[in-house]
């Protein structure tokens, strides 16, 4: 694996029990069903792993857990995220001696940050561990905002290879891909109509929805893929709904209620984040259906 | 004409002299040049058109230039815009017994305004002139939001037929045509990449960068209409500098800068906007000799 | 008259009847009760007047009554604001001729502005009507922003001399009384705490609520001018309530509801904006009581 | 000490060496001084001291070094904050066994939180250590938000005796006093002016600044103790040209820049943060000078 990420990369959650503990079993399971469904790598600790509220202690055990079930099936990209450069730089050390293939890479920020102090902080990280980076930026839930400017710069560092976008500003994507060339290779997160992004020449996308259904992700990639653009699109109209739905409850407490309808037990998103509510989940429950994924 | 619009919609400037008198006769020309380039339709009064600069005389005088030069051959689509219901509907009035094909509907707003009032605003101005109505939403330069739920309703509205979203979230444009079906067509702005809007089952385009280059727009518009999506990016990537140029300029004074490089003698934007400066010019002369619109 | 503003200053809400026409003896009478109670000057459209919803007639209309009603008696301060140069120095040129005292100067912006063309426009105005401009900036409503750097430069111009400053950020009043020394007589409007703007050196406030409580508002004034901030305190926090109020409802719909209470027939603003609602007008009635101004 | 908090707390810078580890000499001697000084409290772990870039261990030993220098002669009132209730409650739980008098609670949130999530987190705090509980809200940095109506609720909890809003509305303070009472304590940010909110009813002020000018925060506090505002307002004038200051830079670079210039050697903030720039500190020292702080 060279870095060369392509495809579909499923945003794992990050099952918990009462006590705060990894669920192991569970997720060894939902990473098997994922790679037996065709998806083309795996992401722990993303926006919908909750990487946010979870202690060292862990994501460690999560990561771990995600190695081990993937055996070198598919890669495993980790989510390094922290304020300071040198905590970041610890995390992808242990990511990359834990057999990780790549890290995905977010600056948590909570006073602003200068282009160069951002610079700084994802250059440290791509030098840590040796490993592909992916750059992560979410304009909703970040505190850093990444211009194409900065991102062009970034381009030029060695590691850095691909971008996920969780902005909705599809143009946007356009521009740094018109900037950049293929030095960095474009990945949609479900804010963006992910055919839209293969079409202009995206790589790929990594997002929570395709955990709850993933067959369906992979076939409309294939699609994309061989330049089936209008096939893929009426296969892209089916799976919106979920992207609607996602926008609008939270999205660790709607990709975990989608999988216990499918069986999954990997319960509740972190406190004092509510869980999916009974409306959202029969919203889902209908969603799902008419998909095929329940 | 019966209001099923379609195609490329050139969002026309207002070329004005020093003393604010309409240049009809760079206006006609304009006109009839877009016309033999294939455009689909004349859209006086958007954006670009400094609907937010004019006075009813300047507003009027334009309508009648553009209806006279366009002598049947393309519908020509006005802009309304008002903070008042009455005097939307007022212009909506003159605008149908000009001979105006249909109508592009703006709210302008100073105070918050209520989903309610938005409803009656629109509502009366479909009703005031029995022409289609093409409901234009900005949410970066007009002070009122229309949600998707609001949109579904106003899709039901007599004569209400088109809704041209000039956000840069692609995705809500594919929600808006879950919730409504076919009972509004949907056009892209220019903050959109106009290939993806067609693929996810756009009509059109109505927009300000369409005046410098009306064939390659045309031209990618017949390529998305039969299914070449490929290669219909492959001219989207050329002109999609353009729309990066226009999202960095004011977009009146980078159309209009165009079109004097192009020998349009169509004058600056009204004082105090600024006209395209040096650099924009350089910027500008440089994307339409690559795309071959100089 | 000297353009030494100072006091309280109403911003006078413009009564219309059904037909649009401005009902002169209703604003007369307001005038008239206002000038008794002790106001210091009348501003004629301003935000609650509805500058942004009325026509060139009604606004000529309005100045006329209220510069016949004032009768030399407190200074006439007209609202004049246009999204282009030459209107507004039309209108500043025609409110002077009608016996204005002073211009409360907005620029409205569709597209966005550089510091360059707002000092432009300000200035024309400032040497259209040789009357002292107050410059009026309201971040929430307006689409241009005066930068702390950019209102220093206005205050070298020559007739520019107060400032309304309608954000809710006290600080930066202090901020801009800091840089532009006396150049400058800073005026709040109603999201600031008007004490607490006396206390860091302001002159006055220019706002919508002293109409329907203008003896409270020169009584809380006095009491600031003489140093008295505590026994001011006790009447603003009962004034409070009124500016909670008025930051819940549409501004004019709330100043002219208050009015309608108290026996003025003002009418409703202006359709699509909503009149006050039956829950606004039982929460206005109650604090008008307990101002004792009903 | 029973939790009716009053007067200035400085918020504490967080110095550390170049290994991260926590240099305690400074800060014990930074203790001192400002008791000296005569401060009314102490805030180790605000937005100042970096909480949002420090690990628990040196949470835990900035902590322990400020509370055995405050030596019981000013209340310690150490900063809690976490994403998730249950590590809230654990710091809070650790912060109250080594001796803390109080607790400042922020809620740090990624994705959004439900009203109810909020009022379930802070109460938890709350009932976690038998502390009194200043709630903080900063809307510029924290991505959660509470609401008039919401802080009237947590006012209902036991424990929680106070608020420190660092947003810049000083109306939203009134606001809240008007609707709470004397349920809670209201402290001013360095974005509102101190002298405006000791005016409408403060209790005093929590804030970075108060590190490097303790003494003159602390006059200026007994002159609003005693009402004498206007004497406090030439004081506060030239205050504020540091606060002007700390709004330009980032906030916990000025602070400690500030102390390097004092003569303590607190270190630069934490990379990927810059420290503060030859600009910033020129700036500073100047206005040091000025208000006798150099």
């Amino acid at each position: 694996m060279d870095g060369g990420f392509h495809g579909v990369f499923p945003y794992l959650v990050s099952p918990l029990d009462g006590e705060g503990r990894v669920k192991r079993e569970v997720l060894t399971r939902l990473c098997d069903d994922l790679i037996d469904a065709g998806v083309h790598g795996l992401t722990p600790l993303g926006s919908t792993g909750e990487f946010a509220y979870l202690s060292w202690a862990q994501k460690r055990d999560i990561v771990e857990t995600v190695v081990a079930a993937a055996k070198g099936r598919v890669p495993v990209v980790a989510g390094v995220a922290a304020t300071t450069t040198s905590e970041a730089v610890r995390q992808a050390r242990e990511f990359a001696a834990m057999g990780c293939d790549g890290i995905l890479a977010v600056l948590e920020a909570y006073f602003p940050v200068s282009d160069a102090g951002i610079k700084d902080y994802f250059t440290a990280v791509a030098a840590a561990g040796d490993l592909p980076i992916v750059i992560y930026t979410n304009p909703n839930f970040q505190r850093s905002d990444l211009s194409v400017a900065l991102i062009a710069e970034l381009a030029e560092v060695e590691n850095i290879r691909c971008l996920k976008d969780a902005s909705s500003n599809t143009g946007r994507l356009l521009s740094i891909m018109d900037r950049v060339g293929d030095k960095l290779d474009i990945f949609a997160a479900s804010a963006h109509i992910p055919a839209c992004v293969m079409l202009i020449g995206g790589k790929g996308w990594m997002a929570g929805p395709a955990c709850i259904v993933p067959k369906q992700s992979v076939k409309l990639y294939e699609l994309c893929k061989v330049g089936q653009f209008q096939a893929a699109m009426e296969l892209q109209r089916e799976l919106w709904s979920l992207n609607q739905a996602f926008a609008k409850y939270n999205l660790a407490a709607c990709v975990k209620g989608g999988l216990e309808l499918q069986g999954y037990d990997v319960g509740a998103p972190l406190p004092p984040q509510d869980g999916l509510s009974d409306a959202g989940r029969t919203e889902l429950r209908a969603v799902l259906e008419r998909v095929g994924a329940l």
